[in-house]
């Protein structure tokens, strides 16, 4: 891992505005944050073969961004580059033999994540994460906030979209805002805060908060087929890419491990039941989950990467009695 | 953790000998190797109230040393430390608030192990290591050698010895020793070469050899009760402190991920079998396989201890069947 200081990559686990006093961690806000609109009136129009889109398999933020390309139907219109994981200067592209479905950036050449930073800020300060938007016609980063990201495919490429599907309804959105918030805070950033904690207190606040969280979405998911009643949205596919990762990462190596998704009869179901939606099932790789997580050497000082890949996703969900 | 050198307690991780070329662990050997014998001709005689054991709840080789002592009814007869856990001066003895079931050393009130090696050999120089059985007529370690330390616990005792099960029958002796000289290294041995291994061959190794053995011996107890037959025997015993550490710490602490013993039907109902066996249940402490094994710093730098134990016991069996 690193960071760009002035535009200068240097080498270094984590920037001190990512930890309180007690030893939590804090998410640092992405940066970039322009909008694609329709009609350009945001200076970025939608159109097809415009934008292009740095992700990690690996990564649960840029999953909702692979998600929304997906379910939008808009693989042609939005080009891809997905990372070789993270070396010693941060997110790389290229070829791995081990990992055959990274790939070279097709657009722009770049070997790591950070020259897209320095082409759109050349004295960038900051982290270089995953997913980044980036705009073929200005040769910048559009906007490197996955939330937003995922809320400009869902309704920004109108003509363009190969599917019409409104994952965000007007009349949902309070109640979804109101949802992704807490599934946010407690549960998608909820298993870095235990992973990351630096103090066993932070720790045990982040799992204790983490697991009630879950006890709450489990109940709920007994009542209701998905998390707005009987219809999927954002907030369902917000939530996912925490779940397919849980077994596999966050609850051996970032100690979430009250138990497991597999544990929860309703969460389990669920995950599957998303996990069969068309388009779905090619973007969760778990061997990636297993790469990604386990290539962070504070958890892992030996960088020696676990040989299993113990998940199973395809089993029947359940949920149509819901 | 660390090492006496010279008599000399110093803070090291590891020894050079424990490594091989490839970076694949080498357990140390034992350096305590005398023997009680009934009669005494050992020149240590069985006798009750004479050895004091010490030992951690956490650690699979002085687990052996529990279960034996237990289901020879040797509690009245031979005295137990239980350690605290490791710190920076190896096993200690106290009291710990999260972990009620550790004691102060009620013979000798040594506060660290290391000292009983120091009392039998000044100079000695090497690791302290749980179990160590010490003679309080000589006041020194007379073996810490588990395998050995069960041996006597099995037969040295006949008149003090509550039961007369014998668990290596002359008979079965040959058939013991060979099974036992798989499970130790393929499996008691073999989740620390995982765990250990200082590179990615010689973890690969490692799990490969430790997953072809369990798959031999979930096949084998699909035909037959016991890894003897019909018959509870010593090799059942050696086997079982790792079946209960596997899922809680090795699966995930030692990347010994392939499967749980969760996911094996006859390992998974044979421990459980094991586990139900009169006085096994208070030897099991599931607890203190967290506290251990995450206490080992170079594979969890910030010592931050999870807070889960996913695991239960108490299924039935369903090996009568066999």
């Amino acid at each position: 891992m690193g960071v760009l200081i002035d535009g200068i990559w240097q080498e270094k686990d984590e920037l001190p505005q990512e930890f309180g006093q007690s030893g939590e961690f804090r998410r640092v806000d992405s940066r970039f944050r322009d909008r694609i609109s329709a009609d350009g009136s945001t200076g970025f129009k939608a159109e097809a073969g415009r934008y292009h889109l740095y992700v990690a398999y690996g990564c649960p933020w840029a999953h909702r961004t692979l998600i929304f390309r997906a379910l939008k139907k808009l693989e042609g219109a939005i080009t891809v580059a997905y990372s070789t994981g993270m070396d010693s200067e941060g997110w790389g592209f290229g070829t791995r033999a081990d990992l055959p479905e990274s790939t070279p950036d097709p657009v722009n050449g770049f070997r790591h994540l950070h020259q897209a930073y320095t082409a759109s800020e050349a004295r960038y300060t900051g982290k270089v994460t995953v997913p980044t938007l980036w705009d073929t016609r200005t040769r910048r980063i559009v906007n490197n906030e996955s939330s937003e990201i995922i809320r400009m495919l869902n309704s920004a490429f109108g003509g363009i979209a190969g599917d019409d599907t409104d994952f965000y309804p007007e009349p949902l959105r309070a109640d979804i805002d109101r949802i992704n918030a807490l599934v946010y805070e407690k549960v998608n950033n909820g298993v870095y805060r235990c992973g990351f904690a630096r103090t066993q207190a932070a720790y045990d606040a982040a799992y204790d908060t983490l697991f009630e969280a879950l006890d709450e979405l489990e109940a709920r998911l007994g009542r209701q087929r998905y998390l707005m009643g009987r219809q999927i949205t954002e907030a369902d596919w917000r939530l996912f890419p925490t779940l397919v990762r849980f077994d596999v990462a966050y609850f051996p190596l970032f100690k979430c491990n009250r138990q497991r998704i597999a544990d929860y009869p309703n969460l389990s179901g669920y995950m599957r039941e998303l996990h069969q939606v068309p388009g779905i099932a090619g973007t969760v790789k778990p061997r990636h989950y297993i790469d990604n997580y386990w290539s962070i050497a504070r958890l892992n000082p030996s960088r020696i990467i676990p040989r299993g890949t113990p998940v199973d996703y395809t089993l029947p969900h359940g949920r149509e009695r819901l």
